[in-house]
């Protein structure tokens, strides 16, 4: 059982966000839970992640495929415990003091999307790394 | 005006991702029709195809950020027309014989999106190009 804390700026706003989430959130519930942190503003990120381990999703991180980011959540998890912590930043992006903290900066495309967005894209990932670590038919 | 023609393979089944392609339709308006065309399966897509010049979303294809996105586009529609027709496959890909004719084909990611989500993740880019086209501040 995983247990992925994400930390971000301000709630979702969209109707179908909200949906979208809870969606995925059930689809996960007998695997990871999810914790959401809302902070109001990319300055409150830093007390925030004070002496946490994790990872940061921004445009300059690392790209990967999803078998390497499962290989790479469960290696994690493995070797630090079950807990998983994401920074995903607001429009005014991540503060370069959390970024120089991170244990990895991960990227999800070169394509810029909108950072509501990218909670949905994590969260479906995340989905897709537990079921790619089980081996279903999900990835294939 | 531009005029995206959009096919790709069964309609979506999720109630949120109806209601957030709704909405980025209602932002569109004035500026992009979306014509949305379903298919049964992936070889339907080669018949919809035929005399067409389209761009594939595929896996395989290249990886750009979103300004040289929007100048893909607004170059295509001011060489060709404001027709722009977009290819996304269902689970199975996108056929070889349609990649194969396709004007270019285009990665939004290393990772795997649903098929679904790569559908969102289109009108929200079709949504950000003439934003980034028009200089607004959406995408700064």
């Amino acid at each position: 059982m995983l247990h992925a804390q994400i930390i971000t700026v301000r709630k979702n706003k969209e109707k179908w966000l909200i949906q979208a989430m809870k969606e995925y959130e059930k689809r996960l519930i007998s695997e990871v839970t999810i914790e959401w942190k809302f902070v109001k503003s990319e300055e409150h990120l830093i007390p925030a992640t004070a002496s946490l381990r994790y990872f940061c999703l921004d445009s300059q991180g690392r790209m990967m495929d999803s078998v390497q980011l499962s290989h790479l959540l469960f290696n994690f998890a493995e070797k630090f415990g079950p807990k998983i912590t994401f920074i995903i930043g607001g429009k005014e992006g991540i503060p370069e003091a959390i970024k120089n903290n991170a244990y990895k900066i991960l990227s999800f495309s070169p394509l810029t999307f909108t950072h509501q967005m990218v909670r949905l894209i994590l969260l479906e990932q995340i989905y897709r790394a537990v079921q790619i670590e089980k081996g279903t038919h999900y990835h294939q």
